[in-house]
């Protein structure tokens, strides 16, 4: 039998953030390619008040590491929010794959008993474990994925949606 | 136990639709107010090779339909590409929740023992039905549902992440 609390949460977000670093790395490409200045892209934004991409690529890193110490009852890490480079990127989502597969399917042993109370905008809202991973984590992983896609795409970066779902790939 | 094929895909497909049906709502309610043309903003797109507005919805609702009836070995239905307004995209929505709320937990007993084989750009890439869906119709189906509301938000249409997110709320 399966722990859903680890099969739909750490081997998914890391999943998609290789999958994430190799978008980065072809908008990376792009830009050298065709002399783009590289920060015009990094700090692209959909719009004045959503995060730019580096905001967007860093999001999608917190709330994976976020969701997976709050499913095993440990104390969130403070990310910071110094990305300037391609290569920062890199780094970042390396470093948070790198966590991830820290831990396996027996340390979620357990893990759907927890009620999981975190900071939102209205104070915080205590939900079970599976409710937050369903419908709070995975939602807002995949918003954060998709945007930082979208803002490439929405600036000509040659990308489809085969490079977003890798479909077929295990990792 | 719960049966993880049913309670990461009905029910949270159901509810990110019904989200998505207030997000429409919202966008409605703006071109109203605003006295804004709502063919411009159903049509809008982020760039031009990618989908309008009307076509990330429908896209939202095909793939949980799509994935609901996979998963369970049933044909999934063609869905028209017929949307013109505001209100075919309710319509479109509340037909796939009804569609979502037609089956049950019990309906998904077995579901983990079948191999799903889908139409892809390569052909077709047979999947156990919990990578398809952890790995393909839930990042798929969020995609379109954070595309539809990154094209309102670069459009200005006053939503933010709480919209998106709806935290604590079942439904």
């Amino acid at each position: 039998m399966t722990n859903d609390l680890f099969s739909y949460s750490t081997p998914v977000f890391a999943r998609h953030l290789r999958i994430l670093d190799d978008i980065v790395g072809i908008a990376e490409r792009h830009a050298n390619d065709q002399k783009i200045d590289a920060a015009a892209l990094i700090s692209a934004r959909l719009y004045p008040d959503m995060f730019p991409f580096t905001g967007q690529v860093r999001a999608a890193c917190g709330t994976a590491q976020r969701a997976t110490a709050r499913l095993l009852g440990l104390e969130p890490a403070e990310a910071a929010d110094n990305d300037k480079t391609f290569e920062d990127m890199h780094q970042r989502i390396r470093g948070t794959v790198t966590f991830l597969f820290g831990f396996t399917e027996a340390d979620f042993a357990g893990a759907d008993q927890r009620t999981i109370d975190f900071p939102t905008g209205n104070g915080s809202t205590p939900l079970t474990a599976r409710a937050y991973l369903a419908t709070f984590a995975l939602p807002n992983f995949y918003f954060h994925v998709a945007t930082a896609y979208d803002i490439l795409r929405h600036n000509g970066i040659p990308l489809g949606k085969r490079d977003y779902l890798r479909i077929g790939s295990e990792i």
